[in-house]
């Protein structure tokens, strides 16, 4: 990281704890360089960019300030109701009808799952591809299927280093995107008609998954921004004979929770009192605002209880369908499983990303990556505070590329979800995050791509229809 | 096909069907030339080529003859027995402690899975990635994910045209290798608990896939040249609740049996009759010796039955891991299991093999490809007739890589897998091949690597070992 982006990180720092409130000052030029003994043009260069992300304004011969629209936001959702009984699931068919369609490019993205692939380092790849598959030597082609990269997963392990987790690459399978290593996972936990604990609302596709392996579930009510509730997760435990417990500590999908450190390693304390084994997924591990990675609960996991899900395609190549799993204890039938199943990923997707980490600058890309989303995503919520009646409210990230709407109850998001896709805007409706499919009144939209015109008009349409349907009532 | 190898072909077949036999004389360059109206050098260069290949030698002022030895191999041996009562799986664990062995790439490959790296195009395929990523528009590598590469799907569809099947693009769903193309297969049209016909001896890794999936199978016998028994498969559908029949209809894994174009309408008929959809495993299609493809039972399928699996992986590009299957009725929801198991195979190289089929020469490559396997049979063959005890038997397939021995009795293939692994040598042993773990005086050898001095030592060594055991029974 630069000199001047990690003044302007500090800086930023202090607007989002609320230290420096808006249409307040921040210290001008000639203060900040004396105080954080930087030069006068490092400052500027770290004001240019918060200025572009929409943070700071500046006002002719009065400096810089933060900016008002940075806190005029809509409030914050309260916690999730969650499902305390035992639930089959049935969400499958909703899904599909509802991905079948995303599938038009030229809609606004706010339903997509992943961010626009403009934010990816796509031609850098491809060059390193083309160095991977020349150095590789014509047996790794086949030998590389069964263990995976050698190279790629000794990277894999260093980057679990940076977030304080010490593994062995040996730990390590690598799986076709996180979508696999989470049916790995599962199958080597679960039998069919087992229970499992998972989040309330939660990630369609996990759903499908514990769908399609015949699996019920606990819903465990999630605090917006600090996650699970731990006391309800442990009534649930000692209630029902939980098999696994699936979830996401750090940005959860759709509402962008994280755990505090402390919350994780007590959550892991009370897996490991049951001994209950987790499914972490953590595909959004590289996306944090601010400047240091988090620690996943596998950090504590002295038991080999976690299973440690992690992807490459939501944070740097997408379409090449690389993740991994660290499995812990299940970490051999996780390997056997996959021969049985898929063999392997692609080899030369494997041999690009292990080259692109070594030589291809991966930390430059996040940190580009990251001030780009935190940039939208302020434009989002200054979007939805101008354009969404005024008692919706919405979550407000520290990562990620998505926000959670909940908005007044008589609001149906399915049929939100029908007619913004006739005018062309994609919205990922409450209901598909649900194994009970609740959340009639909420939806996820993404902020992962460029904010454009375009975009501003379609939260002030979306914005028009929820006041018509609350004025229809 | 240049008219050199169309005319070398036309002998080779002469030879091969018995109408020249062995140390009888071919045509005179004269002859030839004249008969076939084709300059003399053309002759010259077929001639050279079967040289090469090891079907003619050529005598001294004499002329070209049959090589003798070309047909001095072991016998071939007779229908395998099947296991006509049902049978539950357990032989995962044995296959992975055998395959585990054989990751040691200074082996001599006889075990061997994969034909050589060094057969395959791979700095031209690397070429095609190069391109086909340029090529690709940033959204396609997000879109092409639910639905596969279109170009690819187009070009997959235009060779199956070419062996007589005509179907839609769209009925088809690319995968990560036929591994994941068969999973899907049999999960859509079984239960746990369920009974599936297959064939004895079989794929290994189909009997994991059976024994994950908790399916029980009747094991049909296989005639080694002739394939499957369709009177026993017969009486077994009429006598059990049959849900799914998996077979390779062409050459057969491990015995390299293909069925005839009337034995399959005829296997098609018999199963629309009952109505039990067909898994057929297809790998080695475009591994053919002769000149024309043969055609699938899928190209019988007027009612969607047939769940037909293909891969580039055994004739084009190993580690890239992209099959596909043609679904029939199944196609939907075959597609929708993938996505709700791994989405996409990686979309770099489906670009890579789109581009490559379109632009790359596949043709010409499969040409060589075909030859240097037949040649390298040709060779092994002889090394067996040579080296191994006379009562062996072998079969001697018109296509693919392997071979499949058939021991004298008190051989224990196991144990002589044992002793060649400590030599450094590679086989497949029979018992893997089996649901109920038969075959134990039966190996699979393949002939997919260059032949060596090294491989002729090690077909002398196994032919030593075999000879030690029967002399100590």
């Amino acid at each position: 990281m630069k000199r001047y982006e990690r003044f302007a990180e500090e800086i930023s720092e202090l607007i989002r704890s609320g230290v420096l409130a808006p249409g307040e000052r921040v210290p001008s030029v000639r203060q900040a360089s004396r105080h954080y003994a930087i030069s006068p043009s490092t400052v500027f260069q770290a004001y240019y960019l918060m200025e572009k992300q929409g943070l700071i304004v500046s006002r002719p011969r009065s400096g810089y300030f933060v900016r008002e629209q940075a806190q005029q936001f809509l409030n914050e959702p309260e916690m999730t109701q969650g499902h305390p009984e035992t639930a089959d699931i049935a969400v499958s068919e909703l899904v599909f009808s509802v991905l079948g369609s995303l599938q038009n490019v030229d809609t606004v993205p706010f339903g997509s799952a992943f961010p626009s692939p403009e934010l990816f380092p796509l031609p850098r790849l491809a060059r390193s591809m083309a160095k991977g598959l020349r150095e590789l030597s014509p047996n790794a082609i086949i030998t590389d299927m069964t263990a995976g990269d050698t190279a790629l997963r000794r990277q894999i392990a260093l980057r679990y280093r940076l977030a304080g987790v010490h593994l062995p690459p040996q730990e390590l399978v690598i799986t076709n995107g996180a979508m696999e290593a989470l049916n790995l996972g599962f199958q080597c936990v679960t039998e069919p008609g087992d229970l499992v604990a998972i989040e309330s609302p939660a990630f369609y596709a996990s759903l499908q998954v514990l769908e399609r392996l015949k699996l019920r579930a606990v819903e465990i009510p999630v605090h917006p921004r600090e996650g699970i509730d731990l006391d309800k997760l442990a009534d649930s435990l000692a209630k029902y004979p939980i098999k696994a417990c699936w979830l996401m500590s750090h940005l959860q999908n759709p509402l962008g929770a994280s755990l505090s450190t402390a919350k994780k390693q007590a959550l892991y304390g009370l897996l490991k009192q049951h001994q209950v084994p987790l499914i972490e997924d953590d595909v959004y591990a590289e996306l944090y605002f601010g400047s240091k990675p988090p620690v996943p609960v596998k950090h504590f996991d002295d038991e080999g209880l976690v299973i440690h899900c992690g992807s490459f395609s939501k944070c740097l190549a997408p379409g090449y369908r690389v993740g991994w799993v660290a499995g812990g204890r299940y970490a051999e039938s996780i390997s056997r499983l996959k021969l049985m199943t898929t063999i392997s990923p692609s080899v030369p997707a494997q041999v690009a990303i292990a080259d692109y980490l070594q030589h291809g600058g991966y930390d430059r890309h996040l940190r580009k990556l990251r001030l780009a989303l935190e940039f939208q995503q302020t434009r989002m919520l200054s979007a939805a505070a101008r354009y969404f009646p005024k008692d919706t409210r919405a979550t407000r990230p520290a990562g990620g590329y998505f926000l959670w709407f909940e908005f007044p109850k008589p609001v149906d998001s399915l049929r939100l979800f029908q007619i913004a896709l006739a005018q062309g805007i994609s919205i990922a409706p409450g209901p598909i995050f649900s194994a009970t499919q609740g959340y009639q009144n909420c939806a996820r939209l993404s902020y992962g791509h460029p904010w454009t015109p375009r975009s501003e008009e379609a939260m002030a349409f979306l914005g028009e229809q929820l006041r018509a349907m609350l004025a229809s009532c």
